[in-house]
């Protein structure tokens, strides 16, 4: 017998149909003699439709009173969930975040969880009881409901799992799993059984699809085993978890690819302490972030050229404060190109295997793709190429680290 | 600087336009200088809405579920109403009825109200906001939520003028007041400025079309006034109170008349101790409610002919158990009649003055209508006549007892 978290996403409960379905998925569950607590999002469109109405009477209101009524979004959906359930003859029972004991701090829209008083859910698990739970929500010290931004039902459910130190807890969603590259791309892409928290993170733009990126973070802090499932599916998913690769190959789990960013470079750098900084501050002082960085030595000794990359958004921004700062610095022409795109190689086994990046560069080279930049982490490394190179990028990475094959355990 | 509730229906808030009207009727009252509680039903065919969806999903749930989903629409709408007052610069806060400390009994959809923990009320109050509380719900002693049954707002909004003491709790609907009689029948009924709460329960088949009889009771019990209020037409409306008649003249409040009811006799009973309870207690053993009841003597001595009223859905049923009943008794002749009406004069003034009576059953005898049955309390002369007859009576007392003149200060 397991403990687990069964949390359903809106595109789940989109409907009593779909929602007389999850009561199925989780019937099936409790027959087989786990203990679950299940976190319901609201019903698809039903957050739109509450702001909507929100947005009629103020368009421009925030605050307390937005998530009070944000919430009966999900204590709607998990009340009628909780009855699909009993009509199935499963025991359950539905409570708000604050009667979950959600705790969270006071930032309204965008509350963080402090603790889970999970007094009264044990109280309900005790009962044998099938406790759902309404995603997304939680209350504050003075108990005012505040809600935890969008997709933070993902959120409750892993805060849940860390505070009940739950086996498992299981994302249902309208995906199957996480995937080596987006299969739209690569036609090859292969779902994996496992991959890391740490990897998951790095291939954001991939798994941002599926998981709350914050959810996983939280995951990883409290080490609570995430799986990825398929609400419409029968498949074992994608578990998320700390678990090693005991094989000797370097293990590469996915690519990511990004589209939005741009990339600017300032030649001839005076090469001296500080030089860094003062080419990005007053990028940073207009509110714009910067992704990757790369300095590297100039054609004259003294000399360097320095790029880094920006969201396409701020790409004229950040390229007329850049001239300006050049000016200043005495440094020399400042280009700039937003047709490119950024292509990510993930994997912990990465570590400890220096041929991956030349595997990778080399693929590339004999594609004719040219790299316009590098940058590498522990368990990544991201070339810019251009944005007509991506297709190709990715399918030559794809097939020259034999991603379709499947050698995970 | 009056302290008051402001109770707001469904057909008050059933759009967002009429949700900005009421945020300017509060508005109005803020500018003033009153402390408000607002009084929130959920948006008009909101509730209808939930409990499609729950029905969708299990026709014949009812229970703890249920509560928590429908509780969600006054949730929305006191959060929309208080988005809607802080636009038009009024500081306002919403409250559910858990925040509020509504405390009720955990009787799941028809919950009683078992006292209101109204500190965080006060709280809201000394920081001179307008508290906007959403009604028909509260919260048992374990949490969970309940509800009060349809039209449970009314209540919440009497319990919480009645815990704080307020001035006055006005309930806003789409009538601008009780009436002397149903303006459809007699377009001569006039509106009543004041009256008492005995007199609005006697009236109950006039007065439930505007409130519920549970809020007037537990507003009589508590001594709370009540004000039925337009939020379409300006007005003062009619306040329901204990205030007593000053006028020396008898004061007749309204004539109310209910057609639901049947009429059935048994002739010829002996009169002997226990006899009545012999006719009624099959009757109430099949779960049919008997209204009037009255016995007079027969023909013969010692014989007496015994009359009573059930609803007309259970007059065949009735009409079947008491035939059976009198052939036990040896008793004579059982008759019906489902085509009669019940018309009541009510008003506090006919304790004192006997002529009341008198003048009622002449005016009836001028107009050639038969009375067939009578029944009187302190404050109520109900007499039953031809269903035919029942426009023609109810005008010739609203004529005979000047109702359409305005008598009152």
């Amino acid at each position: 017998m397991a403990l687990m978290v069964q949390k359903f996403g809106g595109t789940s409960i989109g409907s009593i149909d779909l929602l007389r379905h999850v009561a199925r998925i989780i019937c099936d569950t409790h027959s087989q003699g786990h203990q679950i607590i299940v976190v319901a999002s609201a019903m698809g469109g039903e957050t739109d439709r509450l702001v909507a109405l929100a947005k009629e009477v103020d368009a421009d209101y925030s605050g307390r009173e937005f998530d009070a009524l944000l919430a009966t979004g999900e204590q709607c959906s998990s009340a009628l969930l909780t009855i699909a359930l009993i009509k199935q003859g499963v025991p359950a029972v539905s409570m708000t975040g604050t009667q979950a004991g959600i705790c969270t701090d006071a930032v309204h829209s965008k509350a963080r969880i402090t603790y889970v008083a999970s007094e009264k859910i044990q109280y309900y698990l005790k009962q044998a009881k099938v406790v759902v739970v309404a995603g997304f929500q939680g209350a504050d010290e003075a108990g005012n409901i505040t809600t935890l931004g969008r997709g933070g039902s993902d959120t409750t459910a892993v805060a849940i799992a860390a505070a009940l130190q739950c086996d498992e807890c299981q994302i249902y969603t309208d995906v199957d799993g996480i995937y080596t590259t987006d299969p739209r791309l690569v036609p090859q892409a292969r779902r994996l059984k496992r991959i890391t928290f740490e990897e998951i993170l790095e291939m954001a733009s991939l798994g941002s699809k599926v998981l709350q990126i914050r959810a996983v973070e939280l995951a990883g802090k409290y080490n609570v085993p995430l799986r990825v499932l398929s609400t419409f599916d029968k498949g074992e998913g994608t578990l998320i978890s700390y678990e090693e690769n005991s094989m000797e190959d370097a293990r590469i789990s996915g690519i990511a690819f990004n589209q939005d960013e741009a990339q600017l470079t300032v030649r001839g750098v005076p090469d001296r302490p500080g030089v860094a900084a003062s080419i990005l501050a007053p990028i940073s002082d207009a509110n714009i972030e910067v992704d990757m960085i790369v300095q590297n030595v100039g054609s004259r000794d003294g000399i360097a050229d320095f790029t880094f990359t920006v969201h396409r958004r701020d790409y004229t921004n950040a390229l007329g404060i850049l001239e300006d700062t050049a000016k200043a610095l005495g440094a020399g022409k400042v280009r700039g190109n937003d047709k490119i795109v950024k292509i990510s190689l993930v994997g912990v086994g990465m570590r400890s295997h220096a041929g991956v990046a030349s595997k990778m560069f080399s693929a590339l080279a004999k594609a004719g793709i040219d790299i316009r930049m590098i940058s590498t982490s522990e368990i990544k490394i991201s070339v810019v190429v251009a944005e007509g190179d991506m297709k190709a990028a990715v399918q030559v990475l794809h097939q020259a680290f034999e991603l379709e094959k499947d050698t995970q355990a």
